[in-house]
């Protein structure tokens, strides 16, 4: 069987990338644009900010030779396929999604795309030999550090929806002491990419819970798979901020973790976080539309006894007029909701699109 | 490669049932008792109870023969097999339990498990044909029914922790208007059976949100795949109570469904209750122990507006000395929490037995 890896026509022709939007976007009060031929009236110092990787001219990019790569239409369909390609540089499994994870419009829905870009990323430090137990290296655990979640940026052409799916994950350096894992879901029939994302990680003292530098016996392990690459989905700048004009806000108070979001690590799973944003998305938004692509910077922990609140600020000053948008540009804030500490927990920028039908 | 099913000698030696009690047990106030091997000092009126399937003496029982079936030791190890046996009544299939479908302590989470019973079930009926649109058949879509659950009941003997699992799922009849749905989780390297559960479904009208008859046309097409067996896992009499004396109770108030508990079906998914009964159970008890066996009942459905209380009955009039027993029982309650309607949405009772490492 050919080994196929996709992800080549991805970083190599990153002009072309269907969903993806280089330089600024959204943000403007009453600016809502088509999708996905934005056109912008002006931009915005707080929207939403993709960068596409660079565009390569060569099969030859970093430590990875691309043109061993056959991106063509022949996909396999046998499920629980995994394999190493490029000595173990990106790792490929398909995967099949399953009913529990469909929303109500029965597609994939954002915490299940979440839930794969975390197991995809394990499973490929799985299958290297790098991690020892749980979800870290023996280094690591010598050292009593864990992962944690900075940041993910998702951009989502299509929800799968009962499609076999191709995961491809490749690891790139985040700054001195972190690590992007990035990943692409692509219909195994069609060929289609269907999402990108990457997600960047840090590494943390278990015990003082404070972020720690990488011990040179940790780097030199997992540097080996490190492709030289910038992260597939970037954000080029940041400047997320409640002074806007005329933003709508929604607040939901009083929410809780539920002993069901506890994960492996013992604290509330990172991909619950995004179930507690969208408790303050208004319903109007929820049902008529879905997300096009997000930001996600995570602050800190919180635990089964924090009482937390969530904000959703709206771009626009026309609440009755909304639901005529094609494009709704949203910021959110968890914070804790304690007298005399509402510091934040997480911040997150989101584009939602109608739903297909809703117009 | 050799068709393996090894539900058969589940339903043929019921006697030597690992975990499985048939008769009363559990239920006195003060009356904990070790496990597997339980001496009741005397029966309860509410205890949990199961009926383990009457012991079978023939290899060749309803309209499955069993001596085709060979449960040997020799499993295969790849993923994603899936096979259909005895003309398509019994459906297997194998799977990995994800990184994300793992709680604290790395084993598979109560939720994981129910949501691979519904899961199962689902691509059972997909094999068979029998599903047309989402999860029910042209006839049930033709008539504008859906599948609605009335109860699930469920034996753990060991937590799935990072193991390949063998489930086998069966139907059987339930009553004149019902499914029953059996599975099994068996560790693929050993054979060794993991859990147990019986699911039992009914048909509601989607419009009127009440109860249905099967239509001839709709039983006409499931009824094939009938296996001709009691439900796994059976429940012999069931007398929840709350008026025993010196029952502890905890509660949980002002929960409500999030966005993300909403299933293909578009009402919060039946899996969630499970998470909401869980809150009003003390921590101590969450963090010491692990769900032996448990039986919910599910009355009606809720919606993302409603506000809920769960609470947790314990069987003991000793808190102090609740963490020193080896097993726990419990009875619980999902209802409204609305002036002039406190109805039941969920009646349930969960075994607990000490965590391994807690004693």
């Amino acid at each position: 069987m050919t080994l196929m890896i996709t992800t080549a026509s991805i970083l190599m022709n990153s002009s072309t990338y269907p969903g993806m939007i280089s330089g600024k976007f959204g943000g403007t009060p009453g600016a809502m644009h088509k999708h996905p031929n934005i056109k912008l009236k002006r931009t915005s110092s707080w929207g939403l900010q993709f960068k596409a990787p660079a565009k390569v001219n060569t099969t030859k990019v970093g430590a990875m030779d691309w043109s061993m790569v056959d991106p063509g239409p022949n996909m396999v369909s046998d499920l629980g396929v995994e394999r190493m390609i490029q000595d173990g540089l990106i790792f490929q499994e398909k995967i099949c999604i399953r009913v529990y994870e469909a929303g109500p419009d029965r597609k994939a829905s954002v915490e299940t795309l979440m839930n794969h870009l975390l197991e995809t990323s394990v499973n490929h430090m799985k299958k290297t030999g790098v991690i020892h137990d749980g979800l870290v290296s023996e280094e690591m655990s010598k050292h009593n550090l864990m992962w944690v979640l900075k940041k993910i940026q998702m951009v989502v052409d299509r929800y799968p929806k009962g499609d076999i799916v191709q995961i491809d994950t490749w690891k790139t350096t985040h700054g001195k002491n972190g690590v992007c894992c990035n990943l692409t879901f692509r219909d195994c029939k069609t060929g289609e990419i269907l999402v990108r994302a990457s997600s960047f990680w840090l590494i943390m003292n278990k015990k003082t819970r404070k972020l720690s530098k990488f011990p040179n016996e940790v780097r030199a392990k997992l540097e080996k798979f490190f492709v030289n690459k910038p992260p597939l989905v970037e954000q080029a700048t940041r400047t997320w901020s409640r002074s806007e004009d005329n933003i709508n806000e929604h607040i939901c108070k009083g929410l809780k973790a539920r002993w069901t979001d506890l994960d492996i690590s013992h604290h509330v799973n990172h991909v619950k976080y995004i179930g507690l944003i969208l408790e303050s998305v208004p319903k109007t938004i929820i049902e008529r539309y879905e997300i096009d692509s997000m930001t996600l910077d995570y602050y800190q922990e919180f635990t089964k006894e924090n009482i937390l609140q969530s904000f959703t600020y709206i771009l626009t000053n026309d609440n009755a007029k909304m639901s005529n948008f094609d494009i709704i540009d949203c910021q959110h804030l968890l914070q804790f909701e304690i007298d005399g500490d509402n510091s934040n927990i997480m911040k997150g920028m989101t584009r939602w699109r109608l739903k297909p039908g809703k117009k």
